[in-house]
């Protein structure tokens, strides 16, 4: 089976750069998937496919060396279940708010007997490989979303879950949850509260994700000990970069001198 | 009718920017037309979508301010047609190499008399308002491509089309022509001929329009005298701002040795 | 942020007509948003389309001054979330039999510490403005459907929900569920039950919506009080005007003197 | 092979009703082609579909008793054959302006020796049966669109072209090319010119089609000789008919004053 | 309204060939529909479609004699009643592992007061035919998916469900449950637990089908008693048969003397 | 520029299988190019898809190790241009009946001063990588298809051309058009015409591809000295498999009576 190189890279202590996907489109996919990310992420929570494109997009990734993961709608065994089907390598679970959610979870992304993952592999084959079976349930990786009061109230629980390969932080709704507003997650009771699951965490060897409004904050929770992480989404990018071009492209410069071309 | 901001602007001096769109995905269209820029164009020429997602991505710009637009494939009445019905309010044309092409260009875009348009609006009625067949060859622009040896060697009589709205330039299949590279644009050969259709345009109050490779290009093909730019395309802003966003990501800094977290 | 029609029609007391959409196009989606009607609901429960092209009916409705709402497949929090991410203003939930649907649906509607959404408000930027999280919660409807005999024996309980903008009638499930037909929402205990639902949630200033097998239906709705009337779904309007459109064609009249055209 | 009930029906002297697709989706196309139609119209040229979905929309005619049929976006032999292929009975081509143009044409709807079309007959073979190369060519019917005066002073030479089943007037872009305004096909030069054009085509046992703004006009176009009309299209009429909805639903009537409900 | 002939077959002693089809595309689907098998089913959950494709899939099945059918994802109840509103005539429901997911699964399948099945019928309607509703829950299958463990220990109460139509087993789920490798269907435990439940089924005059790997098992499971046998799913014949022809394309013969060609 | 490994095993004499797809899915794309053909080739003449899904294909064929390649609708160069840039490494094109068709074909495929494809790389940069441009001449085939009298008649003209890489032959079409029924290819005229080609271009050193009905005939025209051979498409495949499935399945067997089941 092909291996899972988000896996080995964290196994062998190297950082994980991934992006994150919601435009419904695999050419984009792919567009963002050949800049040098490690992983890619297919976001169906708040990315505007469904599971075909999305599945389409995980064909986008495979082209290129990056991890093709997806973030599920929610933990919706099924759901999940037809993403590996799709060839994910990797989900990213949101709200694993309970230590039944996690095994729930776990149950989801893995064959039995270790878990309750119906057979039918499809896409999964090909990508993987004709031993795709055999292998899939080590390969795959579980990564749980640890974002509200809830989680961190029963965090020890959740993290010692049979099977769950790490955990993803979604700050926004860890902040929304603790009454605080989206983007306050580098200091405070938010801040405390990711340093408590990073800490937990990697006490435990798991990989830790985490989502990032910006290149330089991914740049420093990597400093600060995660894996794994997602420098912002390809909409919040093209949008930012096409506004910043606007910017530049209608700013006012010393050099402008129109004087060469008034005789037009 | 609605009117047409981008031969507003340009009537009255204004710059345009002009958004440019290689994804085939409405949501991406409506992210990029979110921007600020005055006119998106859906590339259908080197862009990977067909009609159908085309007439999706310009309902997309029709959500904002930005004058949707289209470059078509090439000199094809029947696709300029069904462009114009699905509500683009301006075509972009490419390969306009001779004076035969501009004048059928123009037929395409406009109902007869004038030119050889056929009837049946669709949704440029929803988009332009019941009184679209009375306005639309006024409103509508038709902006020819100029970008080969070809075009040059017969630039004033095309340029002389009647009806004909403005121009565009292609730099790199211009420089291809002339036997130079791709991005050769600002100075030699190209460059000069560049200056010459723009002068050339201007004289006879066309609009002129350009492709940028960047922002910095488009500011100074601003001060230069055109009246509307593109600075890059979608896939391309998308593709290298992931690239810096991982760049980033990874790169070293001095500050990075944060002897709080070493105790994990 | 963008202001709620539909909230604003209902404030100062004004009708307000909502079109149906089960026709899974961007294009229908548009043409029946351009006719007049103040809301148009994407129809996700016995529409024929899935989340990405609701997405895209949303954007097409955007273009128009309609209110984009969505009817949701169930009370299902995830969907409910993304459909509001996607931009939908409103959102009419089916089957919200019990109290702790009701809160439930709420819920998933509002962001903390009102509810429980979770942060990624994509689309809903774009459509609501840059400060769309500031305001969605007061900007975004709830709409329960009352459609069931428990519902009704649960009534003022679900009525009494926090956060609760509004009811939505549908008449066929709530006859089918008192053991009645489809169509005999106007008379017995169905037209009882619903006399009821309405002085119920008037009482408490709730917003009452109901589908309309007809205009006429409609009507008679909004002299009964409903705020918001449905006066029939696409796929039925179309159907049964191409019908009349066919009898018409084919019906004998007498003025029919071929005389004149005999000599072909 | 399947026969061809439009051909069968104009051979037998009985009227045909045809239906009109713009609107790009199969279930749209399905609940026009279950209301009666003897013939249901795919249309490329000023409808909002591509090939991929037109095929869609043949297969949703396909399940009902309707003839599938397409007008293709101009008399262009790859695209016609493709159309062919993808099941099509019968192609509407727009603009045979030139005994050339209709000579092409018919060669591009069959197979040789009599014509050119390409061998590949992929659905064709599914709706038409196994035998389907063997009789395509009787069963398949081309139809030229008369809709310029051009045309009409070649009127002779393009309805003896060998092979051609029949004609099609589009009256708008009739009346335009003759200096008139869309609309204006029942009476003066355009009546007069569509007269003519019937008793030609009439003369030769051609099948005759037109498209019509409405029933009445369609029933009157069968009294005068047309034997397939067409009364409408999919988003003109469900266009209108929701504008009707919301007119009668908002319209005040006598009876609106209820003193039973005042009490709310 | 339209009989279900997979129903009628049953009924009278005929054995079902079923095929099964995991590719997304309408033109697939009717590919496999039309060669003979007496019904298709959409697969979603190991299948690679959404919804929207399931049900243009449903559209191409219906043109021709096959009974549309769906495996859903899940017993999923708004899932079921959407995809009977496109048109399926039968509903293969994964993991029915208890008494009340069998009793919920056939609320979903059927109109109250059988069922809980909201009303909004749809494609059924132009599929079913007018009288739809009136007998919807009569021609409508439901069959039960028995694969695992827990199934069995309650089968006697899984198959006395009133209207329950039948069973489905899914061989591989089946064996991954009991311990067992996918593949291992034919004999040991797994092979006994499959006799044991058709001999449960059969005593109650229910609908047995199955999975089958191959068309030999297919013969030898109708045979042992089983009414319906699906021999194969889409992607899998696909393959291996282009795997096939490669092999026969690049194989070495006796017969390949290449010297008669050496003059090229 | 990563290579193309079908002009590199053409070059070392190793024969080259190849993929035909007619349904338009990347999921089917993937299935079929992961089967071990040399290269796969998706089909927009007779095949169902738009250029979006044929994009979409091509990703899916760049997942594995089969050279993505693409059969155009005809000799029309926007779209060829396009499908060179959604990352097709070879075009066949239909009908390259004269030299002028020839030339016009290779310079469609070729950037200047070789020909006059225009600059816009898009996906062929992500395939083929950053210096696509300096290399795409070199690495791109371009095989123009010998299917009518008319070419054989300037066979050798044709086959001189500059630049063209190779040669396709469309056995059916060639037969039509000598007055032959489609699979008369093996011998007459049709098998001498065939001979004939191959002898010219083999004697230039060009490409020979062909396509095949079947498996044991492409193994033939390997030992008659052709390069590349097609054995079927993707739809024929799946149809004739699934239907010798049914076949199978539904014969008798000796070993039927199997007492131990009729005690059901």
């Amino acid at each position: 089976m092909r291996p899972n190189s988000v896996k080995n890279r964290f196994l062998s202590g190297q950082p994980i750069t991934n992006g994150w996907l919601s435009i419904p489109s695999s050419y984009a996919a792919e567009v963002v998937a050949s800049q040098g990310f490690d992983a890619v992420t297919v976001d169906l929570q708040h990315g505007m496919m469904d599971f075909e494109t999305a599945m389409a997009m995980l064909q986008a990734i495979s082209i290129t060396s990056a991890t093709p993961m997806v973030r599920c709608t929610s933990m919706d065994a099924p759901q999940i279940m037809r993403l590996l089907d799709a060839g994910a390598y990797g989900i990213i679970c949101p709200s694993i708010d309970t230590p039944e959610l996690a095994r729930a979870f776990v149950d989801a992304c893995r064959y039995p007997p270790v878990g309750k993952r119906s057979f039918g592999p499809a896409r999964g084959l090909l990508y993987g490989g004709p031993d795709y079976f055999e292998h899939a349930n080590d390969h795959t990786l579980a990564l749980a979303m640890i974002e509200s009061k809830q989680a961190i109230s029963e965090l020890e629980a959740i993290l010692d879950t049979p099977g769950l390969d790490g955990i993803y932080i979604g700050p926004n709704d860890l902040a929304l949850s603790m009454g605080c507003k989206p983007g306050s997650e580098t200091e405070g009771v938010v801040g405390d509260a990711i340093a408590q699951i990073l800490r937990a965490a990697r006490r435990r060897n798991l990989l830790c994700g985490i989502f990032c409004a910006s290149a330089a904050l991914a740049r420093q929770r990597l400093d600060e000990g995660f894996h794994l992480v997602t420098p912002g989404n390809d909409a919040n990018i093209l949008g930012s970069s096409c506004k910043s071009r606007i910017a530049e492209t209608l700013s006012e410069s010393e050099t402008t001198h129109q004087a060469d071309i008034t005789g037009y």
